[in-house]
């Protein structure tokens, strides 16, 4: 196994970060890696917005349910999918861009999670750790406020950046045989009972991990995810933005 | 700059493979970089089709707009965004959760794209070429019946690996100026004329690739991508596969 793979597979999210910060150099070579990543039809719609205002990170800490790493890190990252840039310089060239379908809001979402996910490689490469934050989307109204975003811009996550202060165990993944199917789908009893067989093993990590104060299963956790609204202000909230409108 | 960041910046898609197959445990390796990749709130939403059957290949090629490399490829892979799973496990426990929920749909595509990535960037550490095929969204409906792709999963794209029979040159991306921001969004007179430096940057790249025949700026492109409708069919398309109905 090559050193890239061995980083790529022992990825885990960071939570804790030593105060050092990051070198402009390595910062660079990160976003310019983001930027590497293949995008969908060229449209190119990741933009990043770099939050070094303290008063601003403070409040993203509230905004996204107080986890306080997204003050205490060393680089925070608002991950934004926008089209709000293609469409103005469509607009200059005379032409009149619709950006309202769905196909679009999804291609661009999609161009995002590719843009991060090099820079996070990029990030763990050198040392650092990292942590998505999906808490973004908490709040997404008053988080575009105060970034500014204008109609065609969402945040999709934040993205913490920073030296580990921690060195957590790696978290279980679904077996093989749940996740990759041959020729078509395949959610067979015999898959079924590897995904009994991992719900013994998440169980066992937390207890573990826990000195047996947590004993839960991955299905168990799906449950509590899935019980109750989803964030029900997303879609209104992604219509007022002009993505997916139809 | 370290070997990864080198890997990551020097992306370029491949279109055209040798014969060569890819190693059963190479395989492996980049099937869990993928799983490995981070996963919103433990949802591990990707289930990976993989086609090795020649009339499924076959079928793809013409599905996704004539793309003959995905018939050629050493592997190609139908990457979904799947919550029927955890729907079964759920049900399961005697739960009834709602998965209609747009943020659902948004967490379950970001993930695709993030477990995705990773199995890119496995792949290219390897000395191995990658293709995104977002034409798998051509017909999503005739994709899923052909992989039997039941309700709460669609197709995001698909994937191409193999050894590279060509060596293309890197497409130059848009500015920092214009992808990075400083604490707010910032499209300002001075990131526009960045664009407009980038827009001859574009033309000469395909003056040069083309012998001069093709001289197109980014800004043109992007015109032209976003004339006309955008795969109007999406949005139906997914709420009758009971994503984003709410």
């Amino acid at each position: 196994m090559n050193p890239t793979i061995k980083i790529l597979q022992s990825h885990r999210s960071i939570r804790k970060f030593t105060d050092q910060p990051i070198d402009a150099r390595l910062l660079d070579d990160i976003l310019s890696a983001g930027q590497s990543a293949a995008t969908s039809s060229f449209i190119q719609a990741t933009t990043v917005i770099r939050i070094g205002d303290s008063d601003k990170r403070n409040a993203l800490v509230e905004l996204t349910g107080g986890q306080k790493y997204v003050a205490s890190c060393a680089e925070f990252f608002v991950l934004c999918a926008d089209l709000h840039r293609n469409q103005q310089q469509v607009l200059e060239l005379g032409e009149r861009p619709d950006y309202h379908w769905t196909e679009q809001f999804l291609a661009a979402t999609v161009d995002v999670g590719l843009f991060a996910q090099n820079m996070v490689i990029a990030a763990q490469s050198a040392g650092l750790g990292v942590c998505y934050i999906g808490g973004i989307r908490n709040h997404p109204e008053q988080v575009s406020e105060m970034l500014k975003l204008p109609d065609l811009v969402y945040p999709v996550f934040g993205l913490c950046l920073g030296y580990p202060d921690q060195n957590p165990d790696k978290k279980p993944r679904l077996p093989l045989t749940a996740v990759v199917h041959q020729d078509s789908y395949n959610l067979s009893d015999s898959v079924k009972a590897d995904i009994v067989k991992y719900d013994d093993a998440v169980k066992a990590y937390y207890i573990d991990r826990t000195q047996g104060q947590l004993e839960v299963s991955w299905s168990q956790q799906m449950a509590k995810q899935a019980a109750g609204q989803s964030r029900p202000f997303m879609r209104n909230f992604l219509e007022n933005k002009g993505f997916m409108r139809k």
